[in-house]
């Protein structure tokens, strides 16, 4: 008990640490001047270095064996609490500083090669930088494939989405590359019958859309005392509990995309807010994984925002805040909009139905890059076939092709998955919140989230840590990883245009 | 000079923990959520805690020491550097960590208390818990007296203004003492002959307000790239250099209280930016201390825009942008307004005149409380006292009498002085730029400030903490702290109503 409470505290210390990295990425990408961000580099190596330390001191694996050794003494909380720790200890301690100081270097000065190289459309400037970030990927994936004892993919995604295994994603992965290209083709020719999409555009101003975001946003569940909204390039959710923020992108000119951004990530706030209080600032009291954090995401986006009832519920605020009216604002218009399918280049655009494709896409691409398969070089004509064979599109340049997105080059590989197995676990908690609430679409409709968002609370949020994601995911829906949910999701909303 | 570089990188270090606490704090200040108190606060312990282990650290005497014995290796601004480092060791090893903590947990907790007291107005309820603090000051200040070899009180100033001493105070209050309360007397007298002022009282839309902020900002020379304005409850210069970030506080229905809070603000953010670019990081290239940093505010808000000729250019910048006029707006009825002479009870918002009446009271008053001559419980009589003596007014609440300034609650004693030593400061050196730059406000006049940020740059900005603080401006203005300029500067201005 008493190596287990020595290790609460180191863990509250860095908990500190995590949390101030936090309030600096989120002042880097929301406000910062653009003259602070060398100072801000320094300032965040200089944390991540003080907290690699703390956690990689030679005490601390002496702590968590001895705490290992005595897990009788206790509570489960505390039992998964040491779980945590010890994946912790094990990603910090796998590998030598040196390496990491090595891959974090490289990783920012990719990713300024890569700023300028996608402005400039020229793969060619991007490939030396790229090359050295994919080399010490490899190598990092070596060492904690032999540490841990599993293939090098694995270890990768284990960074990110604790206890998923290519295994895993080798049978969404390959059902899916089956499923997603005939099944886009066969929605396409469905949305054929559907009537000429009125256009949505208009002149939505950004003081007004921001009111109406924190109001839908309140609705939602979202508490201001506790979390903020901000804008910036990219919509995320930063922040830590009880001071949670979220950020999306506004467009004067259209409405929708900014507030899908918002839906998106309060749905991310709802799960950090939602996770449990009296294990806040220790590893057990943190969300489970990113493909639990973006079930919650996707599920408050895809599941009920982007329905019909949601719809019906919202449009009426859209109306009056703007005061706007006509055909186009009907909820029949409005929703064949938000779930019209069409392949496209760039993927954080993408519908709910293509999305998958520029995931199986990456997922390959990147799987191949870490096991030498493919090199460098080979991306833009791998990244282009893929794309016209799961798309069945070819983009015209590499900056709206295999350079669109900022993971690989600050080293981001093993990530990408997370939002395909996040959409599946979506699906699947839909399925079952609707099992156990049958008036979940008369709720929504009524602007009733409370009896979701308990839902959520109970069944994921409180849980924290506490369980494996599997684990979680099976006690909160019936089933493990489960791809048949997602696929009947997909044909209910998109071929047979049902909703519930 | 090797313990010089290894000292250079631990200080790199402190420094980028010092930039996140500035982060941190203006972020409290700013936008945080009040649900993200608590867990702020623990980020900024463990920081803190962090810097003080790294400074106290029993290497770093030994590389100082070191350091010490071969300055003859080191160039004039790294023997400055060894100096500053000393300065900071001295005050970070003095004071057992145990004390330390406990100071700053009573410090925290006497101003909680503080707040709902000052709104009750109930001293009594502040008693138990100030004494505390007093008393941790006390103990403090006896510690650091007998490490430094100096009186207790000079060890405190040291804390905020190193080099300040009682004795430079003891000459300065005895001489304000006797001139300030018959000057505000002559002053009120000699104002009964000027017009009656105009209201400027109006509507001015927030966003008006920061849009003429920010672009006045700018042509004094503040640089958006390298910072923000913000808002904030009480305005403040935070971040640092390459990110610096001013905050006032908006009146829509008056626009002039805002206007000079970011006039004085700007002050202190052209001093950060000024600092030598090449020490950034270290101690010696940091600010001077809080005499001169006040200095550079109070030269900015007193000696340049609250001037006739700054009026002149500003004013019509004003009518623009609100649209008004009349002769409310005219540079006389607007100077008079800036330049009224009024005792009243809240040191923040008090005039040039009776503003050093607030500082001798604090002063005395401080002084006497930790040298033990005066208990907590005396301090309200006491002020009541003090405000009759120096400013002939009586408050009739603590509220708006003892309890209304923070300084005290948190533990900060010794801090005061710098707001009077500062305005010296600022009149000495608006003397030597007169001197050395005729055209002073004929270039006001026209919105030219390069002149004076460029005398400013050279003469204190660029010196960082190289020389003394008595060295500073002796060099810049020709004398040592001078009582003679600031008084000459407020009869000028306030007896022969003259400019220049």
């Amino acid at each position: 008990m008493e190596s287990y409470k020595t290790l609460e505290k180191i863990f509250y210390k860095i908990n500190d640490l995590r949390q101030t990295q936090a309030v600096l990425h989120w002042d880097t990408a929301t406000i910062m001047p653009v003259g602070g961000a060398d100072a801000r580099s320094e300032q965040l190596a200089t944390i991540e270095s003080i907290q690699h330390a703390l956690i990689t001191d030679e005490s601390i694996n002496e702590l968590i064996l001895d705490a290992e050794s005595k897990l009788d003494s206790l509570n489960p909380w505390q039992k998964s609490n040491v779980i945590e720790m010890r994946r912790r200890w094990k990603h910090a301690s796998a590998v030598p500083q040196k390496l990491l100081k090595e891959f974090v270097k490289a990783g920012s000065k990719c990713e300024m090669v890569w700023r300028s190289a996608k402005v400039d459309n020229d793969f060619k400037q991007l490939v030396p930088a790229l090359k050295k970030v994919v080399n010490l990927v490899r190598e990092i994936a070596t060492i904690k494939s032999k540490t841990f004892g599993c293939d090098q993919y694995t270890a990768l995604l284990d960074q990110y989405d604790p206890g998923r295994t290519t295994q895993d994603l080798e049978l969404v992965f390959e059902d899916l590359k089956q499923f997603v290209p005939g099944f886009i083709a066969e929605v396409i020719e469905k949305q054929k019958s559907r009537s000429q999409l009125l256009p949505l555009q208009g002149n939505f101003p950004m003081e007004k859309q921001k009111r109406l975001a924190k109001e839908i946003m309140k609705i939602l569940g979202f508490n201001f005392n506790y979390g903020r909204l901000d804008e910036s390039r990219h919509p995320f959710c930063g922040g830590y509990p009880s001071d949670i923020r979220i950020t999306t992108r506004y467009d004067e000119s259209n409405l929708i995309p900014g507030m899908m951004g918002i839906f998106h990530e309060t749905g991310h706030a709802l799960y950090e807010d939602g996770l449990p209080r009296s294990l806040r600032g220790q590893p057990v009291g943190e969300a489970r994984g990113m493909s639990v954090h973006e079930s919650q995401s996707l599920f408050m986006e895809m599941q009920v925002c982007r329905s019909r009832s949601f719809l019906k519920y919202f449009l009426p605020m859209v109306k009056q805040e703007f005061n706007v009216d006509g055909a186009q604002w009907e909820v029949d218009n409005v929703y064949n909009s938000v779930t019209k399918v069409q392949p496209s280049f760039i993927r954080v655009d993408a519908d709910e139905v293509t999305y998958p494709a520029h995931i199986l896409l990456r997922y390959y691409m990147e799987k191949y890059l870490v096991s030498g398969e493919m090199e460098v070089e080979d991306l833009p004509d791998a990244w282009d076939q893929g794309m016209e064979r799961f798309l069945g599109i070819r983009p015209s340049s590499d900056k709206e092709g295999c350079m669109q997105d900022i993971h690989w080059m600050d080293g981001t590989f093993g990530y990408f998955p997370s939002y395909t197995i996040g959409a599946i676990y979506a699906a699947q908690i839909a399925k079952a919140i609707k099992a156990d609430k049958p008036n979940f679409y008369s709720d929504i409709e009524q602007g009733k989230f409370s009896v979701i968002k308990k839902w959520l609370g109970v069944n994921i949020h409180e849980n924290g840590s506490k369980f494996s994601t599997s684990e979680l995911i099976k006690q909160a829906t019936g089933s493990e990883l489960d791809i048949t949910a997602y696929k009947d999701h997909l044909k209910h909303r998109y071929l047979d245009e049902q909703e519930g």
